[in-house]
């Protein structure tokens, strides 16, 4: 999406120089600031402290660690290399067979450091499918060749944003004239490299013309919705107000929501959904009141391997979240305030699991999809 | 309760001077201040910015405004008066024949003085019950005489804190070894002139030697589950964590919630309940994992002249309460910050409406009733 008129990705990495540049969601909404990681290790620190943050923002970050990884373990022989060839020498026997087959040869030590990124990338964030996902394919192309690393972590970002596009192309067709929609936390573009996966039909029916409002819930206690959602809107021009999370059984008994859409973190194969703290409530209630509740996800976020819900792991954050908030003055200074009575500690579960009967569609990238169909949509 | 060893009530008036004294609940949990208010318009300011809140609190307090209305509008003939006595003027006929019948003859100026304070102190809040029922019985003692007025916002005080320890006596018994209950908003005894409602079982729990774990929401967007409840609970040294609102079906889903206990700010007569937004919400979700839901009040939160919940009005708060937050630094200096994207608005509806068939039972003074019986106390 532009921002002031120029166009950026999330998240980004440039193939030659293994630099993977991201737009800093803890800086946003109150400043636009571009994060740049020199090394897997930092990407990874990018991603525990919600530099980037968002399943498939998650998902593009940990692909692009992965990528950096083989780069930085590659590094050392490619130097050599490069300085052979430069003093006029003849590749070596192994760099042309290599070459030749698209195989590199790495040595243990070199297969030891990227199955420990690999772990250290994978440690970063519990819940998050896309994460492993990205990882395990990077990872497998970096086998082959480090080349094929980088390939396949641009490939991964590419996916994400035809996948969000696509996902956009088909809820925007739930989107009509004067609809209410409910959002929780950000499934933005912000969330993912471009136009986001919940947020994604709005932004097409916004090009298609439409007009709608929003209600984004204020997703504490990290309030993505009222800091991340609600900039995106405003930046698209969408007309939206913030909603503290525990109006949403107002709004929907005043018939106030039309319906709801969310992302999601992880989804196991009989639908049931992981997404940020919060969403399970919001179903529950969506649900009482007869309203239509969907979740926006590219098939990357499906994991198969998982029966059921009560398999996907949830992640526990530091209480500090619940009893601390940063943001500025009216002078524009930061400062980081105490939330709660001092002597308190709080629980700070980042994730609950919706059951899938709780949930109306999953908007996919291959369309609409029920959860008892999805199923047969296992590969 | 105590504080540091020292007993306080929440509210107190002294009947000679008129002086209203509150624990300034703004201040709360950083600081522990008492705000002393000189006039009836000074109280209302104070519960209009809530440094006095909850509803029995207000209660008191608008009881308390109403008669230091009916003082300041007294002061000058009774200045007059004293003058008269003191330069040994004998009583005059009126005087002698008020102070004989307990009646006081007002001018037109006192009574329509009276009529606008009452009127002052309706305004505002508009939401809670104990506001207009303490108001109007302090306002037809009023009329009686001065000294009535006082003595009935006394009493109304002293009512509820009778009130409060017996809810706390019948509530209590609901309370096990091990029990774990969860909380929203901040019904203590911050919120009453003593003991609280929702909170008072606890309390009576604790004295009765139970051990038991509370899970207190938050409660956004004024935290008071966080800044109040969680203060009162350390206060008390009773096991507690915060709870992020949106952790509510976290819990519950996993089997860590017993009961929940909540206050009110109104009841209509057939059970349907205003109190702090999201009570709805966690009454959906209780009735959901089939977990029994308390609202516990004094009889005078319930306004039976409503047949239902539909027609209680729903206070709308500024949206600077959502958008921005107040607390100290690390270093105990006090900053308001931003939460939320700017240029973006916000709602704040201050209440919802639960209808009675989410609640389990109403623990009063008169004891634990279902909402389907309520009718049978109609007086």
């Amino acid at each position: 999406m532009k921002v002031a008129g120029k166009y950026y990705r999330t998240i980004w990495m440039d193939s030659e120089t293994g630099l993977v540049s991201m737009i800093d969601q803890n800086a946003l909404p109150f400043a636009f600031n571009i994060f740049v990681s020199n090394t897997y290790h930092d990407t990874c620190h990018a991603i525990v402290t919600m530099i980037t943050r968002g399943a498939g923002a998650i998902g593009a970050a940990a692909g692009f660690a992965m990528a950096q990884a083989f780069l930085e373990g590659f590094q050392g022989e490619k130097e050599t290399r490069r300085q052979g060839e430069e003093r006029g020498a003849k590749k070596d026997k192994t760099t042309r067979r290599q070459e030749e087959e698209g195989n590199t040869e790495y040595s243990n030590e070199q297969l030891a450091f990227f199955k420990n990124a690999r772990k250290e990338i994978e440690a970063t964030r519990s819940t998050a499918r896309n994460l492993f996902y990205a990882t395990e394919r990077v990872y497998n192309s970096g086998l082959i060749s480090v080349e094929n690393a980088v390939r396949e972590a641009q490939l991964l970002a590419d996916e994400n944003i035809a996948d969000a596009k696509q996902i956009g192309e088909y809820g925007s067709k739930l989107i009509q004239n004067g609809s209410r929609i409910l959002t929780h936390c950000n499934a933005g573009w912000l969330g993912f490299v471009d136009y986001g996966s919940a947020l994604a039909p709005l932004y097409i029916a916004k090009e298609q013309g439409k007009e709608f409002f929003v209600y984004a819930d204020e997703t504490r206690p990290r309030n993505q919705g009222a800091r991340l959602t609600a900039w995106e809107l405003q930046n698209e021009s969408i007309p939206h107000k913030i909603v503290p999370d525990n109006a949403g059984a107002y709004l929907m008994s005043k018939g106030m929501i039309d319906f709801v859409i969310v992302g999601a973190d992880r989804i196991a194969a009989n639908g049931d959904t992981a997404n940020k703290i919060g969403t399970f409530e919001k179903a529950i209630i969506a649900k009482e009141f007869g309203i239509p509740f969907y979740v926006a996800v590219p098939f990357s976020t499906i994991d198969f391997s998982l029966t059921d819900g009560s398999q996907i792991p949830i992640e526990e954050r530091s209480e500090d979240e619940v009893l601390t908030y940063s943001g500025p003055d009216p002078e524009g200074v930061m400062h980081t305030i105490r939330m709660a009575s001092p002597g308190s500690h709080a629980i700070n579960p980042a994730f609950d699991v919706t059951p899938a009967r709780f949930i109306t569609g999953f908007i996919t990238e291959k369309g609409i999809i029920k959860p008892i169909e999805l199923g047969t949509y296992k590969s």
